[in-house]
């Protein structure tokens, strides 16, 4: 049967960089991959044309796909937008329709890149962690929230507001996605709270030990969020699987991409509860490179790979991207983002096209 | 008129990193300064002794001091106690009932020291900046807040919640306290919030900009809390004064301070509306080396003169603290948590020694 994928190229570096993702799908279909694809708006190309950053027409075609591969959303030119239209809406708002809540976030080092980090090679040389953060939840929809006219102890003033909550079920779906992560790599999994401050965390923390009987062979252990964010930079080889809520994990996942140094590199997958996912690179839409052949087209491309592991069962068809680009990264070719002494500089079409050759 | 200064040694390290800073505040006092130090409970050990991590006997002292210095404390017996009765609970009181809402944090990199960071010199070498995190509102202390049982979509099922509050009262006087410290340095504030996604932090962003008006000579920006924990990897050189919520800044904060390596030498002030203050080290209470003379005096040492300079108006007195441990680390004395090549390899009581020797 046809897999149908629904392609989001969205703002800024996100046509350019998309365009080489459909490079490979293309050499993939032509090499006997059952798949097509069709394609939508999203950020702020949809509110350009439709007032909407996640327009009825776009949801319609995420709920008929199989898989959705989205570039990137947002530029400067859409920040005095009402909160609604800004393209950020529309990412949310994707997450909740498709309920992905479980997002995982690899950072990775790729042998070639150690020197593009400015931690010292010692600390990151190897580094392969992945970062399950829930993304459907916690204080990014919780209600009450919004911004009121009040009366406090100093008369009345404006008070700004938002709400932290989990629920048993939601802590468990993720738990038990982060679970059976660990389980496939190195049975280590770091649940990350502040339960010595939040009580939506402690029933994080009592949820995770609960689930955790599920899945003996697997060591859980707990870290708060502010020692976390100091051993990343201390020792992150330290971690394998990390699981946390979805402001925490913001935060915490963007400082490990970091720490690799190249994010133009690394891609995202976030799950639904079905296997069906929504694929991302981390960087964002890049506004200021775009349209200049300049972006990094790799995080995207391994996008590609990642939904074609997890959303549409083609193991083979992963590696063969995945390996593609490590060869690519091999022969030395570099966007300007990841330019190192003795590297071929490349740009996004170039750069798309190596992986093609090596494919 | 004698300035009062209250003790509160705490647990773990505590008492011995506290001792050294007695040895610094006692040859102040014999070269003419007029001080006095009396010294109370708090956490594990005043858990122990009267059952409050916060007793009210330690609350009154508090009120009547000019000053508090506070070593640190917690520990692993205290973990499996009630919430209310855990250390921290102390720590979270004695904010609160001071109402020392500005909490300041430098992270500063001494060139002896470069060595020590996980980061590449070259990122780190002159670091110093400060981050202003507000300390006595936001989901620390806001409510509702609880874990309920509730009846959910899901049937009925525990809920655990928190609430992220500011009123714009409290933001405009964090705020002042933030303009003024840049005013102080480099006249650069990088306020930090996630106004995309929290309604708390739009006010938060709004609030700082109407302040703003009152301080032209000062440079306000604005960060993405994910983008600050991601810049301050890539590049903390970029920043000199960041101002942040509670939430936030407990997870920069820490951050920041371990991209300086040494996190034993770090002192922090934490002040109220009238300059009178809160004074401690960032690090903790090291339960792990308690009791053996290893633990490194300096962060605590380096409080007494940040008490000096923002509570006891002792500028000189202040300048005398920061060069003596200035020429310490120059002569190359080291704590084992700093220790470098070539460093002469001190215990906690030698170190206060040397320091006491410099002055
Ligand atoms: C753009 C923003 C709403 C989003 C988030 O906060 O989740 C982004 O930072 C991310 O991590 O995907
Ligand atoms: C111990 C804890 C309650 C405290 C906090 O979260 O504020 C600590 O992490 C800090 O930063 O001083």
């Amino acid at each position: 049967m046809t897999q149908n994928i629904l392609l989001l190229p969205g703002d800024g570096i996100g046509p350019e960089i998309m365009a080489q993702a459909v490079r490979v799908l293309n050499k993939l279909k032509t090499d006997g991959l059952d798949i097509q694809w069709d394609t939508a708006l999203i950020g702020g190309c949809a509110v350009d044309e439709t007032g909407n950053p996640f327009p009825e027409e776009t949801l319609k075609k995420c709920r008929a796909a199989d898989a959705v591969l989205l570039a990137a959303v947002g530029g400067p030119q859409y920040d005095s937008l009402p909160r609604e239209q800004r393209p950020e809406r529309g990412l949310l708002a994707i997450r909740k329709e498709m309920q992905v809540f479980s997002n995982l976030r690899p950072a990775v080092v790729y042998p070639e890149l150690v020197e593009a980090s400015t931690l010292k090679p010692e600390v990151i040389a190897g580094l392969d962690i992945i970062i399950v953060r829930e993304l459907v939840g916690d204080i990014y929809f919780g209600e009450p929230r919004g911004i009121e006219q009040r009366v406090t102890e100093n008369g009345e003033e404006r008070v700004g507001f938002n709400t932290m909550i989990y629920n048993e079920t939601e802590i468990r779906r993720i738990a038990h996605s982060a679970f059976k992560t660990a389980q496939k790599r190195n049975k280590k999994l770091c649940s990350v709270d502040k339960m010595n401050v939040l009580e939506a965390t402690q029933l994080w923390r009592d949820v995770m030990i609960e689930v955790s009987a599920e899945y003996p062979d697997v060591e859980l252990t707990h870290m708060l969020v502010d020692n976390a964010a100091m051993q990343l930079v201390r020792n992150p080889k330290q971690f394998d699987v990390m699981v946390t809520g979805n402001m925490f994990g913001d935060i915490l996942s963007d400082a490990a991409s970091m720490l690799t140094g190249s994010i133009g590199m690394l891609p995202s997958a976030s799950l639904d509860a079905n296997g069906k996912g929504l694929y991302e690179p981390i960087h964002g839409s890049a506004p200021d490179i775009a349209g200049k052949n300049l972006a990094n087209p790799l995080a995207m491309i391994l996008s590609v790979a990642m939904m074609l592991r997890h959303s549409l069962n083609q193991t083979e068809a992963a590696d063969r991207v995945d390996n593609a680009v490590k060869a690519v990264l091999a022969k030395g070719y570099r966007t300007g983002d990841i330019m190192t002494e003795g590297g071929i500089k490349v740009g996004t079409v170039e750069m798309g096209g190596a992986v093609l050759a090596e494919m």
